[in-house]
């Protein structure tokens, strides 16, 4: 089983080229799109889809590539975590939650200079010509050992992911995506929205971008009237916000990467 | 075989946890996305993707998750088909057309509480917690009675397809889906527009949202000039409006949910 | 291994039931979607697709949906390669470029009456009525021979690509496609820039639809800074422009079919 999350949405032949490769060093690969719908260049949202996405995954080698320093000096990785996960990508930190979400890296190669990739190396397209034939081959039983150089733990880049601000009644957010329901997705835990003292059940105030609006704290679409706003943790565990038959992302006029303040 | 329509579009992990759920448990199971671009909660474009593409899928499990009462008291269904085809899906109608058109329902199943559901079951994702872990344990094999409580055929809810209006001369209908061609799909068939005395070969008038414009009756898109408008039976069987090279939507202004009144 | 471009976007069951009839011919059939979305009834861009996918694709039968003469009189065709590659699609010229890279046409035969195609044929949707099955056919290991009439390679209507104006110190050239990130693909090869005397890591003048704006002639993005536009030879070996982290398209407001003058 190979997986992959990209930023190269549905246009031009970039996941088909990925898929073409893959087939051709090892024609039984099993190939998921988790979601090519990463924004461009969005490392956190790189992040999450693989983490969102891992524990519903078989066990096998998972390939995101949000990669905007492509052809810079930035490494390329593979890495053999814990439970048997094999994670590939490149060297800027997209990797690290779902290396942790795996228990953590035992082994990690450079795979820049790999003896599996093609030949010529593009400057743009590391996906086709650096991570596919390096996924492949492992898919097909080559060695992690055999992929490229080992690479220490300690060297690899980190990246932090953005946290709420939690004050008395008060939870301030940072919206990560949006969906094609226009659900939005932020970047907090329930059990912040606790600390904070917002309770299941109660009224909340949402204030993102556009206008001010209430909504329930609930538990899903239906526990709030047809075109109002429902607060919830959603089917990765974390909170989102809904408007129950419509968009909240309209709604609220909010995007990715806008802040939201939640209030009593 | 395993077929999915859903209305989670391409954003999010949505659709790659679907596939993943279904790999873990049935490794061998082969996945065809139908189309995950019903709008959201549209229960009759869900049932028309489903019917629609019904007749040229190999024999297998159906999914259908178009649901906008998920987390509700709703119902979960596995529906054995006489010709075969299981169908799974909310139970709100969604699987009622297509499971008509396999020749009824031999054994219908609730299948909220099946053993085969995933622990925990998120209260927004029912498709990722429990249409696809029903669905790939019946794809490897497991019987349908195992996979919850039997229920009666009559207690399915049904769902009503929208019909036209047909007078002489005039035929009033309702768009069902604009494809991605700008073609729009409409709730009537041709012996619809025979019997209000449309003929093949004339012309229509067609009055959407937007302007008043004529149509030529025709058979496929090189049967009127580029930009013209046509009418005609579309590869479901139902009639459709096109504009040679360019977007019927655009031209009529007119989009999914809105009438159109064709007349002679 | 069966390969799918198309112009089907992804809006209504057309993939769906394309992947559908090819699995009921051929169950043990591999499908790659390499691109469905060539901009409607864009020949150039369908031709594109296949030749910028093919060298990475395995050996198989590829099928090219692009068809804005369905229904009417052209034919369809599938051909054999010199290099064991099979081409299926409709005799629009959209087929040449691959054949050519595939190292010219062997063996060429009509469909549009094949044995193999579905009964009845829709006027509209020879995708799923007669180039799938067909294509399933011969992935099921049937001989090409079978699949209709023998035609002559000199028959085949044919298609030609834009090609560049070059003068002294200026590149005039046709933007071809659009990608999700906003990179603008255009039809010349670095070979053209040279000739007109660009020169790589120099200023480059872009006068698109848009604004005028200068460009770095680079490597990769990262060769720019945040922002800023860069000429690069794309994963493909042909020209494009590209905005650091944002999108060339907007930047220069010029879009698929526009014209663009690069100047010293």
């Amino acid at each position: 089983v190979v997986t992959l999350v990209t930023d190269y949405g549905s246009a031009g032949v970039y996941v088909g080229a990925l898929h073409g490769v893959i087939m051709r060093i090892c024609p039984t690969a099993r190939i998921i799109d988790v979601t090519h719908r990463v924004e461009p260049g969005d490392l956190i949202g790189g992040s999450l889809a693989l983490t969102d996405a891992l524990p519903f995954l078989p066990v096998g080698v998972h390939v995101v590539v949000v990669d905007p320093g492509v052809g810079s000096q930035r490494g390329a990785l593979a890495l053999r975590c814990t439970d048997g996960q094999i994670l590939i990508g490149p060297d800027n930190g997209v990797l690290g939650a779902g290396a942790a979400l795996a228990g953590g890296v035992v082994e990690a190669v450079e795979i820049s200079d790999s003896p599996w990739i093609l030949d010529p190396v593009s400057a743009t397209f590391h996906g086709r010509d650096i991570f596919a034939p390096v996924a492949a081959a492992l898919a097909s039983g080559k060695p992690l050992v055999a992929a490229g150089d080992p690479l220490s733990v300690s060297q690899l880049i980190e990246l932090a992911l953005p946290t709420p601000k939690i004050s008395r009644g008060k939870l301030t957010v940072i919206v990560t995506a949006v969906d094609d329901f226009g659900n939005l997705a932020v970047m907090a835990l329930p059990r912040d929205a606790e600390v904070a003292g917002l309770r299941s059940g109660a009224a909340v105030s949402v204030q993102g971008a556009g206008p001010k609006v209430y909504a329930r704290y609930g538990r899903t679409f239906s526990d709030v009237g047809e075109g109002r706003l429902l607060l919830f943790e959603d089917s990765n565990g974390r909170l989102a916000l809904a408007v129950n038959g419509g968009s909240a992302a309209e709604t609220l006029d909010t995007w990715p990467g806008d802040q939201v303040h939640l209030g009593r």
